[in-house]
């Protein structure tokens, strides 16, 4: 079955065109920059790239140019649009009423839109995206697949913040949690990596420029570092992560800013970008502390500390960790974050082999000691073939 | 030589007589709701109690009361204010400035005024403790103490905020951590009974109403929960610790408050109190618990767990922990919680033994199994001997 994956954000849409059964990616892009000076990126299969600059003005305007690309000239994969049997999208949050994947109908269209208040920026997009994909391809079915559900397991001890009560009763305040199709994927494969173990516990770090860890029990979420909003947890590529509440009035006062300003500082300015001043893409710090820079080397320490303290805390609540899983673009590709993060933790365990470590590559790989009581494994996340598989499940 | 120990608070005094050199403890007590119905609690040795109820309507007058308290009527310690040598101050915030005790001058008091933004409601009590003291005792020297000071061998890494970096440089925004004087006393409590281990890797779990944890390498301050302010890091009596800040715009919208009542929010309502809607006391709330109360055991679970986390995630940064310190309130009297804690930690060393846990005293002892790689020992903290040690030190 065919299924077009959509990710659809507020200015930028993702899409995959997938084989459900054979998990074969036909094509893929992006399309950036939505009302400004639209461009695509496609690309066919794994190799063939085609740029296209248009103005691009709308979200619609951009996915009628998507399925163009996919079914006319030398980008063609498919005869007729009709050949896509399915649309699967992503959505960024489903609050406590989806904790699993839904076929969508008016009345979930109408449920994600009462969760706005929860994902203002993103849940307005992904509904856009369904309402533009039920339009244009109107006999199609369109599936939601949401970036929270597999985190609603986690246990209310874990999801609750240490505020009052009512809070959560009244106005849903607890930790939610993202990423959850990465971290759900990349803990199934360690499954498997795994021979199937029965009890099982894994930590995912899920690093790239969001990032957040996950502490997975019997392929089940415990607990995650991300909160209510994507910006809680770990320092990340602009994002301060959890922090003393106590410094977002110390800082109004001192920059002449008010809350949404602050909050916004701390989602777009800080983090690796604010510690170093430099950028908020890891590999250029990673080469500016290669030459010397002294605080692109304390923003390398202070990124790897954050995920190394994550891990060791969610080992504790496991009571002990069959694996570690680095997935994700930073945590994918840089084995010096890995070194740093896995370093000195053999007192609990965690050996990591510094050679296997090394070792360049693009499929799952496990990178620890024999000796090792816990592995570690490299698994490259696949978000989109988890939401194509979902929509096939529900729509064959 | 006999120093008065004091800890001025904006509405309440705690002072202590004690005899630097033998440590004896002379007298102690507390004045409460100063400027309100003033009342004073005194105690004299170990155990003869005077309670006074009486108009005390500033600090000054608070402090009068104190020291004719020790020198007349059935209370009376010493025949005169000038048998006390030194007053040792506790001072809440020292900023970067003050890396250790110091003896108060006209400078030294204009410093600790610099600082009022970092601790708005303490140095400016702390301050006017000192004033009282040199008024009154005109010739007697005075010592600041602070809360802060041992955290200042923390290095950059820990103690940067993933923020733009000029908040730290142009804004003295960082982590500076309180309860300086407990984790400095436990850790050397816990040094000797590791039989003065030259290289130590020891972790200070000081649990009380307010709690922190430290990691405390080779006798320094490594890495502490606390940040900018006492909001941050662990779950405590009535404070959230760290959070998601996206938490904040949310409950402002939704609950009509500025940033700075959302702040006093999660300063006071939070925490033990908030999610467990009973008290801020973990006393009422394990006997809740007992009584089937399922959010009170969901509360002490919360507070329990986060504790875990940090121990661990700091014992990651030590690359293990030959020691874990429980102390104050809580950490001293709690089996429960301290067995909450510890439980389920074997994998990493760290093995409580129950039965040496749930032994009633009031000493420092060991309660961790002959088998542990890790020891656990229960403290009972002693800021102001630190305090009163300090002072003696200086003025000797």
């Amino acid at each position: 079955m065919l299924v077009f994956v959509l990710n659809a954000g507020s200015s930028s849409l993702k899409y995959q065109l997938i084989n459900a059964e054979t998990s074969e990616l036909k094509a893929s892009g992006i399309v950036e920059r939505i009302g400004i000076d639209g461009v695509l990126k496609h690309v066919v299969g794994e190799n063939r790239k085609l740029t296209i600059e248009a103005s691009i003005q709308s979200h619609k305007e951009a996915i009628e140019l998507i399925l163009e690309t996919l079914t006319q000239g030398e980008t063609k994969i498919i005869d007729s649009i009709t050949e896509i049997q399915a649309v699967g999208h992503r959505v960024a949050h489903g609050g406590e009423f989806f904790k699993e994947s839904t076929i969508v109908t008016d009345k979930v269209i109408k449920k994600i839109e009462e969760l706005i208040p929860l994902a203002p920026l993103h849940n307005p997009a992904n509904i856009l995206g369904m309402k533009i994909c039920r339009e244009l391809m109107p006999n199609v079915p369109n599936v939601a697949v949401f970036d929270t559900a597999f985190h609603q397991t986690m246990p209310e001890v874990h999801f609750l913040f240490p505020v009052p009560h009512e809070d959560y009763t009244e106005h849903h305040l607890r930790k939610y949690g993202f990423h959850g199709t990465s971290h759900f994927y990349v803990s199934q494969e360690a499954i498997k990596l795994l021979d199937n173990k029965k009890e099982s516990r894994i930590i995912v770090c899920h690093l790239g420029n969001g990032s957040s860890v996950c502490a997975v029990k019997d392929g089940k979420s415990l607990n995650t570092t991300m909160g209510l909003t994507p910006l809680g947890g770990l320092m990340m590529g602009t994002r301060s992560g959890d922090i003393d509440a106590g410094v977002i009035p110390y800082l109004m006062d001192r920059k002449g800013m008010d809350t949404h300003q602050i909050i916004d500082y701390l989602n777009k300015k800080s983090g690796i970008l604010g510690v170093s001043g430099i950028s908020s893409d890891l590999r250029e710090i990673i080469s500016a502390a290669n030459d010397g820079d002294q605080r692109a080397q304390v923003t390398i320490d202070m990124m790897c500390n954050r995920v190394k303290k994550y891990i060791c805390s969610y080992a504790g609540l496991l009571g002990g960790v069959d694996a570690i899983c680095f997935t994700a673009g930073i945590g994918e590709n840089s084995d010096l974050i890995r070194n740093k993060i896995c370093h000195n933790l053999e007192f609990m365990g965690i050996e990591l082999d510094n050679q296997k470590n090394q070792l360049k590559s693009n499929i799952s790989r496990e990178i620890n000691r024999d000796t090792s009581k816990t592995k570690i494994f490299v698994i490259p996340t696949n978000e989109e073939l988890v939401i194509a598989q979902d929509t096939y499940k529900l729509v064959k």
